[in-house]
């Protein structure tokens, strides 16, 4: 056929509007949405163009440029680079030796984990993806449990797959503490997994052994499966301890996944990790080969980054990861402070991650919701945060605490000046 | 709960085989296959001791040391990592400079892409798995049409989210071009794609622009769109052209998958593309919305490379990808003038790619099957090729010709005299 007699055939089809060739897409597309896209996107942000804005919204750490990886790193890759041997295709789940890696550094919690363990993913959301999709059937019903507040890829990942996600509750005034009651009223015969977030986005909270048993103790007793989203693993302020739910001999079969992204401050990179952490052997054989298998679909993550892997997690220094948290904690102290002595918001302290949860006293603004709220304080003071809606709660914004610490005194001055200026006295 | 009480409690339940907690995995889980895997390893695979092993199997370029990324790709990741702006999440669907810079890339073939027309992903396998996922649907029976022989990732990612597979045959005898007779009588109303692969893994393929409309007015005929694999761009022989989908004006929508894995050889480094190609608007505005939806569940590719794709995509000079063909033409004719020359074997000249594929002649063989041949051939002469079985073909086997020339060589020498062995005269 000829190019011409093909576009005058095109040309015929594309006139007529009754004739238009539209393609619809899946219902996995249609269902798979970016739950703070959804919501940032409906909002009418406009700056205040006498103040530079300032982004309290954003979850990366590096957007300022005070935050970078260490240099051990970076260095790190580039060594990987000039030897020249990271080039061509690893296992689908990881070059043994970046496996057994990360099975020593997560060791490092206290848990007994071997490379045969570790699963290497294109970053913590890969790692989470590969997990729901091998333990959640929409063929069987299956509901996921997550948390509310809680981080929105969950749900994301678990809609696109036609999966029910229901919530459990976090309890503000107990530093964000599982609602264990709540948590065992939502199980039902289909749930599937429980998705556990310690220390968590967006709360901050940093959770106890004992709590964190008492939780694994529902899973056990309803034999759920547990998926641990310890991405942000270590990164707690002094006076608090991390505990991995893989040193808790809770009897549950766990997947935990981490990565790169947070304390080591490269999210770009794309390098995550799931670890098996299953003694009793609940995940042999379905689980392990499922998880396997899945990864095959899109053969794993970055092959520099993953050669990388030994040197980064054990030359980065000691400093280095100290330091990290020296800022975020002496963020949070700062803005705690500030906004604590703000008539009409309640700040809580978070033990450890990079946020803060700030809530908004609904009856002292006279805004009809939290949405609004943002909007004006964007609009009036070019400070932006999200609204707990993004994180399936009302009431409540998020704020980032990697922010140069110049800038957040300047943004919680005007948060206050504006709340000043619109409390209902 | 105590730790003893748990212990206690668990081993009560685990002592009694009845009582084993065993975790089932998911119907996507249980269906995704990686059908070379399931076929490799259900061969006994014992080389012969004597007889050091060389691997004409291994789709990886680089596996051999003689194949490598440029000098100016290598440091264009280097000089990325030094300048430090590249660690933080980058969009979903990519840099804007780095999606403008594949859109320049690929223009250089005749197309008119622009960076919107981009999306970033982890490997074109991730690339194909976001374009399937967003085109097919198990919800509506669909099903999706690939070539016989084909590279079996497609069918792997389809039947994982229960969409069937169906196939249209490739023709030896014609340099393996596509029966369009046979694709159009594999077309029902259930059809929700056709998969193109240009330049071809496993055939080494490579298709005049009259054949490939002539294929495409089929797709336009049933208004079915396309994905273009188009992995292998420009990796054809003197003699050959390579002719994108992109520039037929075909009428029919279409993505257009690639990456760096091969041109650039760097398997590893996991960046792969989506070229929304789509003149007649077919796309928009749902397939466009579903890709870009897909691509925010494991968010993107590394960004040092992406960082880096403007320098590999234009400092790369024209004397690598030179090499780098005449390295693979002059194997493919080594190759094809020693496997011509035994009897029993009928080669066919590739076109391009890096691979070529091989008749066996059944009659003159005492094996029962391919799979006898391939393994009595690693039992003896140490030289293991993939069975055609892997690219849902029999009687063949494919081998690559991106091993060092001596090794080529000598593999081709234990070839022959494993079939003058065994010829039945
Ligand atoms: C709780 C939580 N889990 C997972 C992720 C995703 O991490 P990655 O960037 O490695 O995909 C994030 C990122 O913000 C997060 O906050
Ligand atoms: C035809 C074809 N498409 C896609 C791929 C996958 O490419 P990537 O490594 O970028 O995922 C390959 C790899 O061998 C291939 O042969």
């Amino acid at each position: 056929m000829l190019d011409n007699q093909l576009a005058e055939k095109q040309s015929i089809i594309f006139q007529g509007k009754a004739e238009k060739w539209e393609v619809d897409s899946s219902t996995t597309a249609k269902n798979c949405k970016n739950y703070i896209r959804e919501i940032v996107d409906t909002l009418d942000l406009q700056p205040n163009p006498e103040k530079p804005v300032i982004a309290l919204s954003i979850g990366d750490p590096t957007v300022y440029g005070n935050l970078k990886p260490s240099e051990e790193t970076t260095q790190a890759v580039i060594d990987v680079i000039r030897e020249g041997s990271c080039n061509g295709y690893a296992p689908c789940v990881g070059y043994d030796k970046s496996r057994e890696a990360v099975a020593n550094y997560l060791n490092q919690n206290g848990s007994k984990l071997t490379k045969n363990d570790i699963i290497l993913c294109s970053g913590c959301s890969s790692s989470l993806e590969i997990c729901i999709t091998a333990l959640c059937d929409a063929k069987k019903n299956h509901n996921l449990l997550m948390p509310r507040p809680g981080f929105s890829i969950y749900r994301t990942l678990a809609e696109a797959i036609g999966v029910t996600v229901r919530y459990y509750n976090l309890i503000p005034e107990k530093n964000w503490q599982i609602d264990v009651d709540h948590l065992r009223s939502q199980i039902d015969q289909n749930t599937a997994v429980i998705v556990l977030n310690n220390p968590s986005n967006p709360c901050g909270s940093v959770y106890s052994a004992e709590h964190l048993k008492d939780v694994l103790e529902v899973a056990f007793t309803h034999r759920i499966p547990v998926i641990a989203d310890e991405i942000y693993e270590r990164l707690v302020f002094p006076g608090n301890s991390f505990h991995s739910t893989a040193v808790l001999n809770s009897g549950v079969p766990l997947l935990i996944c981490g990565g790169l992204a947070k304390r080591f401050l490269a999210p770009g990179w794309r390098l995550g990790w799931i670890a098996i952490c299953d003694e009793g052997g609940a995940f042999e054989p379905n689980v392990r080969k499922a998880l396997i298998s899945l990864s095959q679909r899109i053969i794993g993550s970055n092959t520099l980054v993953q050669g990388a892997l030994p040197a980064i997690l054990f030359k980065t220094p000691q400093s280095f990861h100290d330091n990290l948290i020296n800022t975020l904690h002496k963020n949070a102290i700062l803005a705690y402070s500030m906004l604590q002595n703000i008539e009409g918001l309640v700040p809580y302290m978070p033990q450890g991650t990079m946020y803060m949860m700030v809530e908004l006293c609904f009856n002292r603004f006279p805004f009809s919701d939290v949405l609004q709220f943002v909007i004006k304080m964007m609009e009036e003071e070019s400070v932006f945060c999200l609204p707990g809606d993004c994180f399936q709660i009302s009431g409540f914004i998020r704020i980032v605490l990697t922010v140069p610490e110049d800038l957040l005194l300047e943004a919680c001055k005007r948060i206050s000046e504006f709340c000043k200026r619109h409390i209902i006295k």
